[in-house]
């Protein structure tokens, strides 16, 4: 059984169907601003019971999917991330009920203040509008983003990679049910349905009507949206995170925390990518250290005064320290303290997640105050970077820019705010 | 005497101008986000010192501009914002010791919180970078910009109005004093020193080295710069305004609020621009707000339903109630209720200020909950829409976007924030 993906439209007729996908998800999102916590969580939870139900057409279209990749050469972590099975389909079951069962953002009154004249002015929490959500073959972030952003009351627009469509559409297909049930337009999450990729550049210039593109995936996705997308775009880029030893590291909080930092799981953006220590304990912390993460199967590239120390590193060359692995590979550096850690770290890093290892106070403050990145950390893994372990319940990625959102991006982070004021007649003087 | 400007350069040396001014406001953003408030209080006294010392130099700069702009036929209000004097003059060194007595948002820490693995994740406000601002020719902004940059802790990178080239660069020169005097690098407040027009579009395209892009000014520049900028704006468009007055209003308050709304100022952006009036109080409220308003000169502009009852008012078009007069005109219309006056907020607003004048709570509430501006208002004068009146001390513009910052700017939404983590060795599961 094969199933053909809608053929390719014209650009006049694609044209037309991107207007009315913008037009209808800026529609969905005046009516999601007014939705009740009650009526989007029942929609989660219907689409979640949904999921449940089509495991069999989910599995179904997943398996075109895969066939077709496999066809195409896809192999890999690629094919690992497009597969789907009963257990990766509970899990997104599970995944929509616990978005359900987040506190709702929407009408938080975050801050109260009386001013002389007796106004009270309320800063209260609204929905930005609509979100244009771009992503690769993971179909199972067709249902995160797509929850993410109807909790947070946002409408969706969704466009996942090519290999993955029939998986997106069946699982989008629940996504609608859920909103059907509950009352709420279907058109709250809408998933763009053909693959033509002149479809992705119309949406990112759709400024009219989206009011933020949130990419998900690899570095040459994210610069392409970034470099093409009229409307704003909050993105993620590279997480080359740090850990530095300091002279007053506790050796066995070094050793730990290094080897978690980096080999917990090396795929993530908070992964470990290089690893600097103070001249100062190069004789005493370098080789723990070390062993620990070789005797993991890291791969050590290091720079002349670690490799005098330990010959089994090969040497990393200048290209080495802007590098994301996401791989069990590290780079080593000896470096002259907190101050050189922290000029490394504003030459090299990616402004994502930093740590240092020390026992001495000031010394820390100096780097968590020291180091412009989204998360900086004392005595603690870099690995924590992520919504989740910050208590978010759950994020669309970790935003390395400085504007609207820092770091993990939770449903929160999905919100803006308007100023509401209260008066008995004020006139401004 | 005259002075003249800078000849124009050739592209490829202005294309090297911009590119030092860029990497020295990097390098100056870097120091300044670890200057302390004392430091940069220093420099804003020493600056406003400079001001009120060289006043003569300021006003005779500000003398050739006029000179050169009355020639060039600039008039009315455009030459009024030109125009400085000793008491205008006062006013801007004020200005800069008023920021100095501002609390320094820099290093507040906003929220901090435990996690069950006794991660203790603070939030703490960073700057934001280097903030380019692209202003009209009022040399006063030259000041404000500044100041609230340099308190921010932000590098600036300020472009003022060519009719005002010679006055801004007085005043600047006055803010690179009060730096040096403090210990701050003097390319902390970069202006740039050509007219040419490219070098706006230059700036606009500095994404690598400028982190936001603050436009002060009218709609058309606002909108270019909008369109041109790679770089993200935080811009307020037009502020189309309204007074709707509910059938539950108490008439003296819905006259007097109405009148200070539309008439304190015509030419802000917090003033009135529409009357909503419900319908079912067209007999007894309509004509003592309007008789108000006219008593002030205000003109009139009225549906045909007001103007059965108020023949003065002529009629109002389509277009009048998209139109940000800035003048003492007012558009009348009659609606029904609060959905009527929601209705027609949300299909012609600009998403900036609208209040509601009536003593049902009730229909407030409604209002407040259904109008999508950054500020909503219940019995109060739209006049409110400023950051000094919000208790912010001082503000860059009032953004109408929803990313990022909404409704005033101040000190506080120049800056974005980083998590500090503090932990005892934890590592992640």
């Amino acid at each position: 059984m094969t199933t053909t993906v809608a053929a390719k439209p014209k650009t006049e007729d694609l044209t037309a169907v991107m207007a009315k996908i913008g037009a209808a998800a800026k529609a969905a999102a005046v009516a999601l601003a007014k939705t009740s916590t009650e009526a989007k969580n029942k929609a989660l939870l219907a689409a979640a019971a949904a999921i449940r139900a089509r495991t069999g057409d989910i599995l179904a279209a997943n398996a075109q999917d895969m066939a077709t990749a496999k066809a195409q050469g896809v192999s890999g972590a690629m094919l690992d991330r497009l597969l789907l099975n009963p257990e990766r389909i509970e899990g997104i079951a599970k995944g929509l009920e616990a978005v359900a069962a987040l506190p709702d953002p929407v009408g938080k009154v975050t801050e109260t203040w009386t001013r002389p004249n007796g106004l009270v002015i309320s800063r209260v929490r609204v929905p930005l509008g609509v979100i244009g959500i771009i992503y690769e073959s993971r179909p199972n972030v067709t249902a995160d983003a797509g929850a993410l952003c109807l909790k947070s009351g946002n409408a969706a627009i969704l466009r996942g990679g090519s290999e993955s469509a029939l998986s997106s559409r069946a699982i989008h297909a629940c996504l609608e049910d859920g909103l059907r049930a509950a009352g709420i337009p279907a058109t709250a999450i809408q998933l763009i349905p053909t693959q033509d990729r002149q479809a992705v550049g119309m949406l990112l210039g759709m400024s009219d009507s989206v009011d933020i593109i949130v990419p998900r995936g690899g570095k040459s996705l994210i610069e392409r949206v970034q470099k093409d997308s009229r409307v704003p775009v909050m993105a993620h880029l590279d997480g080359i995170c740090h850990v530095y030893v300091d002279k007053a590291a506790d050796l066995e909080k070094a050793v730990k925390v290094t080897l978690n930092a980096k080999m917990r799981r090396t795929g993530i953006c908070g992964a470990a990518e290089t690893l600097l220590v103070d001249k100062a304990v190069l004789n005493t912390h370098l080789k723990p250290v070390l062993d620990a993460l070789a005797a993991k199967g890291c791969e050590i590239r290091a720079d002349d005064s670690v490799r005098r120390l330990y010959p089994a590193a090969t040497a990393a060359t200048e290209e080495d320290w802007r590098t994301e692995y996401l791989d069990a590979i590290i780079s080593v550096r000896a470096v002259d303290g907190v101050d050189g850690a922290i000029d490394h770290i504003s030459r090299y890093g990616s402004h994502h997640t930093d740590s240092i290892i020390t026992e001495d106070k000031a010394a820390a403050e100096k780097f968590l105050g020291g180091i412009d990145s989204a998360i900086v950390l004392h005595n603690a893994s870099t690995q924590f970077a992520d919504g989740g372990e910050f208590g978010f319940g759950a994020e669309i990625g970790i935003s390395t820019g400085k504007l609207h959102a820092r770091g993990p991006v939770g449903l929160e982070q999905l919100t803006s705010y308007k100023y509401v004021v209260r008066g008995d007649g004020q006139t401004r003087p």
